[in-house]
């Protein structure tokens, strides 16, 4: 909202497309700011809705819902001035639109076109979770008497959506993506990125945490928001990703990384994430390296 | 669990069906209790995991576990002693197995077998819920300064799942629905139930509360539990239904209310819900009937 309500001389007289439009929220902003014209795109039927919506607000003019996919749907364009989108899932890439986004991108923005937002940075750190560890994972020990430790690897393999408190982050946070929306390749999206955690104090990491930032650099004064534990809850929460082992670190050692991300081969939608960690420390009775592999769907 | 560990003279040797088993734990239970073999069937592949559990509990002897649907899968016995089944939706029939185990006992169950359990009740109550209605369905009054109210209709429509705390309850609650077991036949799942509802004090009525109760009458010392706004959380929670109107009653006043319900023709799973209702007072100003449609997916 503030990205193109404060930006009003960007939109005005543009025309915009708003990719995965749902309720027409952002193309009613965009056509109060002043676009030309709006054209929404959603698969879904909750563009009946929209249409509606639009109408009571007498917008009708000014916004064309569009029910398909963007890659079948006919245009009232042939090229748009901006796109817009909401297209942002759990761990960022979870069940995102960026896909079609980047579709809509390559076939329909001029050359100087904008997009709104055109950033995003995945972010991870290292996590005290040792109580809720115990619970979500220790779990299935005992079930009511019986021996559930098959269902440990499955609870340990599902990345879990929740919300981390920022006096469990145990190191500084690490950039491992960065997605420059101008740029970016749908290839771009399985990736690899080895990096280093550091102890801010002696703790126990059980878990690593992961969000994303987002931004808009092409609004007049930047407009930028967080998904992190250190700041204010959103609908994304955060993304924690148990390891097997608990590593016992000191103020200033480094944990060695590396996180891979692809798209699962048979659902293009669920994520194959693998991450790896080595602490590397002088005591013997500390070290720890592993390899833990996670599936989110 | 109560009702088969605590009945171990009635599984005791027989021959045990668990349908849509899920992990397990309740053919475990039975197999615990004494049964000569249980037959646990579930379509999902949720079956694998349980397969696991049976062995590292050490009861692969006495239990198989089948995957697929009941109508299609070659059972090892030609009859059952005991069905058992956890088989409850929300709103009880919401996504329900129960048709899944009326087929199983018109099929396979000997003809004393025994259900667990046998008996599910669905109650109704009015509450007070001015606030919660008010940020539920007043919230699309004004979203960001545009006009939402063409989804208030949809929010209206949508049975909520949530907890009802028992101080928000105004009236008697009334059995809408009694459902025995051994008799019930899948055309009686779509049913009309007239009923009042008396008013325990003066107060408002924004919306109704559907719940249900189930019991396992084949106990030695029957056991029941109880989905309602009295007595302690499960995962069902309890359902409702919001009102157009907000009834303005007073103590001993009567709501004829009906309730109607279906499952939906093109999807079965999905519940179409009518609820009629009228207050009848001697107060012009207060009088008040609507009839309210639902659906439940």
């Amino acid at each position: 909202m503030n990205a193109i309500m404060q930006n009003k001389h960007i939109f005005k007289d543009k025309v915009v497309l708003d990719v995965g439009c749902g309720t027409g929220i952002l193309s009613m902003f965009a056509a109060k700011a002043g676009a030309k014209h709006v054209i929404g795109v959603d698969m879904s039927t909750i563009i009946f809705k929209a249409r509606e919506i639009v109408k009571v607000n007498g917008l009708e003019d000014k916004i064309t819902l569009i029910q398909g996919k963007m890659e079948e749907i006919e245009m009232p364009y042939p090229k748009v001035d901006i796109i817009i989108s909401e297209w942002m899932g759990y761990f960022l890439l979870y069940e995102s639109m960026l896909d079609t986004v980047l579709y809509a991108r390559d076939r329909y923005l001029n050359k100087d076109g904008l997009i709104f937002p055109d950033k995003a940075t995945i972010f991870v750190a290292g996590i005290e979770d040792g109580d809720y560890k115990e619970e979500k994972i220790g779990f299935w020990d005992n079930v009511y008497g019986f021996d559930y430790t098959p269902l440990k690897e499955t609870a340990l393999s599902e990345p879990l959506v929740d919300t981390v408190e920022m006096k469990a982050v145990v190191t500084d946070p690490t950039p491992v993506l960065t997605l420059d929306l101008y740029k970016v390749q749908p290839s771009d999206l399985a990736f690899s990125c080895p990096f280093d955690l550091t102890a801010r104090r002696d703790d126990f990491i059980h878990a690593l945490v992961a969000w994303f930032d987002i931004e808009f650099t092409a609004c007049h004064k930047p407009i930028r928001f967080s998904t992190g534990p250190h700041t204010k809850y959103t609908h994304w929460k955060q993304t924690v990703f148990y390891l097997k082992d608990v590593l016992t670190v000191q103020q200033g050692e480094k944990v060695e990384c590396s996180l891979h991300n692809r798209p699962n081969e048979k659902n293009r939608r669920d994520l194959d994430i693998k991450i790896q960690y080595r602490l590397d420390t002088q005591d013997p009775n500390r070290q720890a390296e592993g390899t833990c592999l996670y599936k989110m769907c």
